[in-house]
């Protein structure tokens, strides 16, 4: 799991900033252990309360969880009953239970989290309906100066073979000229926000000349890489789901580097749990009924082709990357 | 909170019978202290996985938790940000959250229950959709012989004024002959289900000249009385929404029964948001429109009657109850 | 699709009986063609209102429905955009969203169904949350004299291989004398619950010297293949998920009665969803990462063994039988 | 209910422009009425659809419904059977359940929106989780040159009484930057987001000597003000929670905007159900167990002070208002 990081020093601040609020209830949270008869995970107690970085300013924190690898066997066993005794040990049971889609045992393990993250990747992450959110409001109160500039690296072209996903790097003059509208745009909405606001030290007006615009208002000017925050909170199922969509090689960047501290987190919380979904989750492919009708002539010696498939041209591409295969 | 209560010994076994192994994971779990850096509630650790008895052979076991009073403050706090600094205490800000409905915080806190309860009432609890369950299944598993009498203070008639209520309690001849029969006939189904399945002790059949019906098909003559189990997991904002509707006077007893055992557990768990949500939900009243329209002309000293309120009767009659005047 | 049977007549009343007033609301409801400008689809309208029959006394009635596999397109394409214009035609769309588990366009769809079950299998059913329900009140009615009598050749034993489902059909003898008491029982504790309730006609008591028991009270003796009925309403994304799970080989048979039927009524509403549904899900299998190696294997002409597939023995099963070899 | 405004024409486009593809639909659409033997609502035809205008360049447009009043009454009859027959007559029984806080009956009917609305207020809007979305999607295509700016009498200053509301309109000059800056920078932000994607037309590069950057990075230079547009669907209930919580003077404006229109739409649709909906919860207050003792005092005759009260000072300026008396 990645360290937090030297503060390098960027031009809109110190990466992943915490107000100072936030640390003292960091420091606070991490002095005083108490004693419980919950099931507790070392490898999570280890990483409660503290940010670990995404992007060039966002977190990850875990505030709390609920459960472990135990508590997914313990209600399999009550929902299977006497039926399950003899059976499997704890690791066949979570596998069994992943591969045949059995969502309510892991249901019972739940997590919360603190992220902080580009308005425009919460806008993808908050369509996952089945989680708890509270985040911050710009109705209430004033948000910092802090965007997300992506590395070259990471400025692509358009990609001509997917109409949602990314080609080739941008070349260097490119890209710094996109680097520096994101940063000037960003910088100078961000600056007339402050200054539509109007507020100054301590409750009164910077100008007092002028009324200064409503919050909620004023906000409108921002732009969809200003960097919110938000308490999270999810199921261990639900937690996989997430992870499922978001931390596959179609998923945008920005919010795949999130799904992939996400997937850390989960190994450190539920160990078998996290091998399971590797093996039939992430690892693993649908194959259609038309698909498997292939594989079963493959098997069985036959040279298929695209045209003798039976398959769209598409879904031929697809069966050849999951079998290894030249298209 | 109710103590375990004496096994007194009813006909149909002594009350709130765990199962062994159910006792050795409850020693096991009191046993066995952890440090943990997550937020603790004292009240809670003392009752974790123990039993409280609920009507002849249920019972409510605390498994899990994850948040207090505190958690729902943070969570607030993060929404409303820096608007909310000089404010109110915490007490003040979680009654201002629950009189104005302001549900996600309440949502960031989590309980995790083992229940025990009959058929009947398992039906009208499984209504509340949001939340997680984990059921005891009778196609994997034979049921314990247990199900649910009456006392009989609590064998009444059909309620004349409410089409789903009770009325007076039955007299002593008519309850013992009810009871006699939900006694026979519930033994005797559960007689003929063993009879049907046929199992032996060790997975060998009772009789060997009979097959033996399958566990899902046998179940289907038990009756609706019979206890079944299952862990139930939920937020505290769908907990205070499942206690609002089953702790109310025309909820049925029974499932009531289980809901006052959990207004002690509220209260044992998050005791500033149990005393908000008793003034704010249990004791209040939502006032309609022309209901507060006669408040009104009320207060202003006129004598408003049933003629004249503009309400219908059965209006009138609901709020001359909350006004705790006569109708 | 199942046509309404004759009414063979059976010891417990006519097959799939309509109360008089529902049979009116249907005569109604189809006597009144209306114009609309909103979708519709000629086949759903065949259906509209009228009861398909379901085991001995079931039936699943369509009462409402909200667009077709038009309106599954025209979502999708809002979300995707100018982008997906000169692409595919409707059904590639549809597969295309189908094989990669793009969930929001069908929910975009909404079905009402009216369906009368057992209680056993409404168990079952009510554990899809994502769906709204009215069920009839036992605590407001007096629940039917039907309940479900399976058919001789669906009375099985418990299956050896399989903790939860069936394995041989009974013989005759032992067939018989399970319905007998299936049969005995189920009516002993009607009457008795018709004798607690002790309800005349018009209101008044049938016994007027005894109270009779509250509704609420008396329902608890009865026996869980009793029929129950409800309003169901889903949108089309949870419809197929419920029959993935339900139509599924290892769904309990009377579930799976009622699966089948909405199967047809999937296909009568959205045929090209249908087609890709039986393609991508019913009749797919998803393979695990290490299965997946072993496939690659074997296509490269290695004689992959149990021994040699790195797999469980259960999961080299699974994978023999989804590739349609002797495992 | 208001009429497509004449498109007074504003510095970036005309207000409320459909796509040509938008308006061939709608007029497909409304042009082809078919007869169905669904429920059907004279009033929603009328409506159906048809853009209505919101703010400077929203719509709302009603696509599909699902039900009428009298789909709730059904529901509601099957919940509560034979119980119900004698009583009352669709109104009484709607308000009943209103009253109540009866959920499921609402439940039963559905609607589908297409709604085009500033960023800012789709992030507010979509944390209404029990509802289905297909938003417009800025990874697949590129966003129309479409902003919010606020009319000048919508532009206020901070509440001083309430951390999240509006205060006094601001004065001309101020008022005239404030639009200026609005305007230009999401036009500026607009313009670069162009230049960043480099598309021209035909799917070539506008300047072939640059790449152009990927549609979902270039996005996050846009401003929160900027038009999105969705398809939403939910069900009656969830419409209304929607309305009591966004059509209340709390609220900000611009969503309350969207709201406002929805409760003509909420009329249109089931009219009996609007009726108990404006009394029973938009005009409804919900009173405190303490603030019910002081009303009780008050009617005794008592002259109840802020000091005698035992309320919060704020709780004691919530009850005067409710009361239309001066605190």
């Amino acid at each position: 799991m990645r360290k937090p990081r030297d503060s390098a020093g960027q031009e809109n601040g110190p990466p992943m900033q915490l107000t100072e609020a936030q640390q003292t209830e960091i420091g606070e949270a991490r002095a005083n252990p108490q004693p419980t008869l919950r099931p507790t995970v070392a490898a999570m107690e280890e990483l409660l309360h503290r940010p670990i970085p995404v992007l060039d300013h966002g977190f990850v924190r875990v505030v709390d969880y609920m459960g472990d690898d135990a508590a997914v066997v313990q209600a399999a066993r009550v929902s299977y009953g006497r039926g399950t005794r003899r059976v499997q040990d704890d690791a066949g049971l979570i596998r069994y239970l992943m591969r045949h889609w059995h969502s309510t045992p892991f249901e019972m393990a739940e997590i919360k989290l603190h992220v902080k993250l580009p308005i425009f990747v919460a806008r993808q992450w908050i369509r996952h309906r089945t989680a708890n959110v509270n985040e911050y409001s710009a109705r209430y109160s004033v948000l910092d100066r802090e965007f997300y500039i992506p590395a070259p690296e990471h400025l692509a072209a358009q990609s001509a073979a997917n109409r949602q996903g990314r080609g080739e790097v941008l070349g260097r003059a490119e890209a710094e000229e996109v680097l520096r509208l994101l940063r000037e745009d960003a910088q100078r909405n961000y600056d007339h926000y402050v200054w539509m606001l109007n507020e100054g030290e301590g409750g009164e007006r910077a100008d007092p000349s002028r009324s200064g615009l409503a919050r909620e208002l004023a906000r409108m000017n921002l732009t969809l890489n200003l960097y919110t925050q938000w308490y999270w909170k999810t199921d261990l199922h639900n937690f996989m789901h997430f992870l499922r969509l978001r931390a596959d090689a179609h998923a945008q960047y920005e919010i795949r580097a999130y799904a992939e501290v996400l997937l850390e987190v989960l190994k450190a919380w539920v160990p078998i749990t996290h091998r399971a979904f590797l093996d039939y989750r992430l690892g693993a492919a649908t194959l259609s009924a038309p698909m498997l009708a292939c594989v079963r002539r493959m098997l069985a010696g036959e040279a298929v082709t695209a045209e003798t498939s039976g398959l769209s041209g598409r879904e031929w591409r697809e069966l050849a990357e999951v079998l290894g295969r030249a298209p």
